[in-house]
């Protein structure tokens, strides 16, 4: 696991969902290494109920009185901030810092130390990092939630160890001859129904193309598409069949032909 | 602004906490148009809480009864799932999907609809979405809370969007003369204190290069560690002067000299 020693500091956090959450989204992106520096929360049954199925990382949680006590045994010392004074400006975003943070992780723990929920880090605290990070945020309101915070870097460090297996489509991508017959049906079936006359075919059909020519178009796609045309012209013969058998037994009466 | 026809739609939302925190991660990332949906929300204290600055996003938000409704003048329609069913296999993640959403809401309205907390969009749901997000997680427990969602989506939005102006260095990166300046300086300030002998000073100065190569060395950081060397050659030079004035007055009163 490359973000196996990746570790989360909370320093001073005041409220107990905001520990829950972080729990949450730690368990959500694969980290597991988290230490509280004299925690302020009371309320520990809300930051159960908002760590949600990640109790467990609530529970295996460290707690220390001081950052210098959390971090003792880290290579990096990264911390958050959203405020830039003149000592903290050598700062870059988290997915600058995801791939030298998962290489460094190789070798030596790496600590990303979050400042409570009023202030941030203060100066004392930044005085221990050896590295800033600065989530892009919007210049009017750069606060980020604690938990929001976490969510980003453990984001970026996840999406950045590419653990990730994004969903794919089962069913292959359906080539050119199997939609080339696809259109061969559907053309023959929109002159049966009487879409479009023969010398407007080609113009049309490229319409139709068009369409179904911006994404994915998969085996099972055509497949459904086909079946769709083969039904459509079926509908159209038992129409025209259908015609003729009204006119066939209204020639014998004599009577008017039923409209189509 | 690019993020301007960019709406969070939140479905049947549970928890007023959480309203508020995806309040708060939209004006973090630049976004304000949100409507919910059949809110079951009551705790709308909570709700102002966790909204923390972006109490004003709380306030417009727009409340509707169904999902087609509010997505009624919207372009795209994308839901965003964790669960891949078989038709739920067509979905890439807000990374991949930023450019075109940024694109398309140049025209369009494009709306990011979430689940509620307990079981996320239902298939009726789903059926009114054009397109799938899926938030990069880990496959043992892959769902996020609904702001932790809605933040990653405004995120990956406001990075794409080349919104974020990264802190930068104010003093510019020293230049090679005045790098050569400054180990100059501590060349001869290594040898005046007698850290180390001219035989050996330029392999311990290739270590002292090493340690201070590796990354940004503004001329700010320069100035610092001239005045540094300056410093330390200062208090060499009065060391020996002492030491001099010592063995002068010892020889005058034929004394034994005070050691270094």
């Amino acid at each position: 696991m490359p973000t196996r020693n990746i570790r989360i500091v909370l320093t001073r956090p005041i409220y107990g969902g905001n520990i829950g959450s972080v729990c949450r989204a730690m368990s959500n992106m694969g980290l597991s290494d988290l230490v509280l520096v004299a925690p302020l929360a009371t309320d520990w049954e809300e930051a159960r109920k908002m760590a949600c199925w990640a109790g467990d990382l609530l529970d295996s949680r460290k707690e220390v009185a001081t950052l210098p006590e959390a971090v003792a045994d880290c290579g990096w010392v990264m911390g958050t901030t959203s405020r830039l004074g003149l000592y903290r400006r050598h700062s870059k975003t988290p997915r600058e810092w995801a791939p030298q943070i998962l290489q460094t992780a190789q070798t030596a723990t790496v600590a990303l130390v979050f400042g409570p929920e009023d202030n941030g880090l203060s100066n004392d605290d930044l005085e221990i990092c050896t590295q800033l990070v600065q989530i892009p945020s919007r210049p009017e309101y750069p606060s980020l939630n604690v938990a929001q915070a976490v969510m980003i870097c453990a984001y970026e460090l996840y999406v950045a160890a590419g653990l990730f297996e994004p969903a794919c489509e089962k069913s292959p991508e359906a080539s050119s001859s199997l939609r080339e017959l696809m259109f061969a049906l559907w053309k023959k079936t929109l002159l049966d129904i009487g879409f479009m006359k023969e010398d407007k075919a080609q113009h049309m059909m490229l319409g139709l193309r068009r369409i179904l020519s911006r994404g994915t178009l998969s085996e099972d796609d055509v497949r459904i598409l086909m079946g769709v045309a083969r039904q459509t012209g079926w509908c159209a013969s038992e129409m025209l069949r259908l015609k003729e058998r009204f006119a066939q037994e209204g020639a014998a009466r004599s009577g008017p032909t039923t409209p189509p």
